[in-house]
């Protein structure tokens, strides 16, 4: 039994600091498994402070697990069955050096995001929701938002959008994981994707147990008569408006050949429009979605449009896959913040959604127009292309040069990606697709004081 | 051809209106398919407007796929594979008939939600936060907030948590879908449960392929010695400081002979600490991820002690199981909304967090003091138990009057929920579970205005 037991005795309240303190000298190891804790009583007395207290804190530690006390032999340090890590183990993985700018696609301009709009809509929906609102929601996300939703789609993308067939997500991730379980429950097998896309969301779908066949890519967005040859494929993966990351738009022959065939065959059209908003010499090309709405699943986000870091998404969905959306979900909104939906629903019913667009869109525009005069002049045997929409646009290189451009700026301080990194080539795909050397430049994201500098730096690097 | 063309031409925009309207009489049928348009002189003569106008709104809808331009044989309607849907479907289902007053289990007094508190922390939050937070976020959460938890987490919940270990996500039912992930890759096979419980977290489990056998379940928690009888159990999923929703606390020697199965077997424990911050009569009893934390995953939210739309929970993590948590995650944030993250943290740091948690202890310790002094006055044979802790309280009844209990509720306008509806009985079980009749009373949710009449009502279909 030891009886001079030095605790540092802190925090708030007495009981709670003596607790504290014999549960760190138990993890700590400085009281050995099986040793016998002083009575209560004399503990008491060398502490100064009521009986009871220690009486409390030793009950409080048996109940935990740290102590046992067992009738007529007092109370000791419970034998444990793994010793405790005193000191946190090592960082395990250190940040990786950053360049010091980056034009990698992927982003907006964070430094746009509308941060006291966005607190004034918070504060008014906050302020007006009813109690219930802040409860476990409904599987499709709060009514409040897909109505806003339901407006907003069909005005700004000629989306067939009712708030009943709206489901919102956290973003075309977590709506492309709740499509491939669904389809996965329909003994769907494959999902044709573009040749070129994300990694990331072939993953998804792979990791759904979905084959990934590709479909070639060429100006016209991808090749759609390759859909019929391939073989027991449910769905097809696609970015009509504006081809993720070569640029292209679906060619409307392509368009209607696309809901030609899920109309015949009964598969799904998965449209990801991902940048749709951001159309800068004409007006956007309005959604597939609307030409098939019981075909087509419609994602949309604001990862592009206001951050991502809001998390917030939605998918319109064909009548009869609502159910099974819902299913996926587990019946009930067990991932979007409701806080978060309502403030978008009053961020966008107040026009502040518009405004904000309509001022990001005169900013990339601004800059879409510097990148293409500054490499006019510095790089004009670089042909850039993809410039009709969106954040980023592709820069074609002379054969062979890719990975040396993307090295050399590298070296000064300058992240691009290669349009190598989005290619797709599984194993035993028929055709090759055609190579080319390309850098995909997101010209959005750089903060308006790095832009000047990186755009500086990119022309410097051009073979 | 058509040359009489009645358009509506309205919105913002000519060009934009004219649009509309020719997708509307497309979409509608007005404008069947094959049918030659006016050319755009004449269709701009007669509604007075420029040629372009009308040019340019042909050459929308022909990139939409609305439309088909052929050389030399003009614009007509495009076929369609597909008629739209005219008319909205009717609702698919009917609103259920509410209740005047509801004590299910679940959710917390929603009324109790602090809307200025947290609009308070949203606006430092935001306001402080650099423009990076607004990105894709790291796999692990915002740093912030884990930063906040690990420091609330070890005071108030005796939990080994650094930031390193712990992992944000959208609530227990987003951690324990990662979690089940995980342990498929790691071939886990089965997860033992206890007897009584959530449907849907079991559901979450089998999902994933996992099975789930049962644990009895008594006064003091699981039978935690039944675990060594199941053969090809990799983990065990329970509720150690208030079983859910018998209410009992997990024995001290129960909590240490979980902590051995798991050392022994490499098992893993899964924690569900949902509502550990409600103790009435004592400090709450710590959580057991202290005794083990490289055998414990360590699962808390914010559903019980704000409220479920904030959706927002953490788990603290074995060190080894982190990576594997992060690939089940996506190696990226694509669930949790930043802006919610970095508001919860300022709310908790601020202390804003301890405090309203303190006023709803007290708000619930006098809701279940005035639950058991009525009961005990209008209803003495009925035992209340699963007090110490929580929102809830285990009404035991009289053999084989459940039922009808819950019935006689519903026909004077009050919901509750029989414990049936948590028992756990798969085919197969080796033994069944002791019968009982009891009613789980949520007494935290009803607001204020209605708990008075709720109660009541409650006493007065006693048996």
């Amino acid at each position: 039994m030891i009886t001079d037991l030095h605790l540092d005795v802190r925090g708030p309240g007495l009981r709670a600091g003596l607790t504290h303190a014999l549960r760190e000298a138990v993890r700590m190891g400085r009281l050995a498994p099986g040793t016998l804790l002083p009575p209560s009583r004399s503990l008491a007395a060398d502490l100064g402070v009521s009986r009871n207290t220690v009486a409390d804190s030793y009950a409080e530690l048996v109940a935990e697990g740290w102590l046992t006390a067992r009738q007529g032999s007092g109370t000791r340090v419970a034998r444990r069955a793994e010793p405790n890590p005193a000191d946190p183990p090592a960082a395990r993985t250190k940040p990786a050096q950053r360049p010091a700018f980056g034009l990698q696609p992927g982003s907006p301009d964070l430094a746009g995001f509308p941060r006291r709009a966005w607190l004034t809509a918070a504060r008014h929906a906050l302020t007006a929701a009813p109690h219930d609102a802040f409860g476990y929601g409904d599987a499709l996300g709060q009514v409040q938002l897909r109505t806003a939703l339901a407006d907003y789609l069909a005005r700004a993308r000629g989306v067939y959008a009712e708030p009943e067939r709206i489901v919102v997500c956290s973003g075309f991730h977590h709506g492309l994981a709740l499509t491939a379980q669904a389809l996965r429950t329909r003994q769907v097998r494959a999902v044709a994707v573009e040749a070129y896309g994300l990694d990331h969301h072939r993953g998804l779908l792979t990791g759904a147990g979905l084959r990934t066949p590709p479909l070639h890519v060429d100006e016209h967005g991808a090749r759609i008569d390759d859909l019929a040859r391939l073989r027991g494929v449910g769905a097809v993966l696609l970015t009509p408006a504006h081809q993720h990351p070569t640029g292209g738009t679906l060619h409307p022959d392509r368009r209607t050949a696309a809901v030609d065939w899920a109309c015949s065959t009964g598969g799904l059209i998965m449209e990801d429009d991902y940048d749709g908003e951001f159309r800068y010499d004409r007006p956007p090309v309005g959604a597939l979605q609307g030409l098939a709405p019981e075909r087509v699943v419609y994602f949309g986000s604001v990862s592009k449009s206001l951050a991502p870091g809001v998390r917030l998404g939605w998918m319109v969905l064909p009548e009869e896959l609502v159910p099974e959306i819902v299913a996926a979900k587990g019946h009930g909104d067990y991932m979007t913040s409701a806080l978060g939906q309502l403030t978008l629903a009053e961020f966008i019913t107040s026009g502040a959604y518009d405004r904000h667009v309509r001022s990001m869109r005169l900013r990339y525009r601004r800059r879409r127009d510097e990148l293409v005069t500054a490499l006019a002049r510095r790089a004009p045997a670089v042909r850039v292309t993809g410039l009709a929409a969106g954040l980023q646009a592709v820069l074609e290189l002379p054969r062979g040069t890719e990975s040396s451009v993307v090295r050399a700026a590298a070296r000064e301080g300058l992240a691009v990606t290669g349009i190598a990194a989005f290619r797709y080539e599984p194993a035993g795909s028929d055709r090759e697709s055609p190579r080319r050397d390309a850098l995909v430049v997101n010209y959005a994201a750089p903060p308006d004081s790095a832009w000047a500098c990186a755009l500086d730096t990119l022309c410097r690097v051009m073979p």
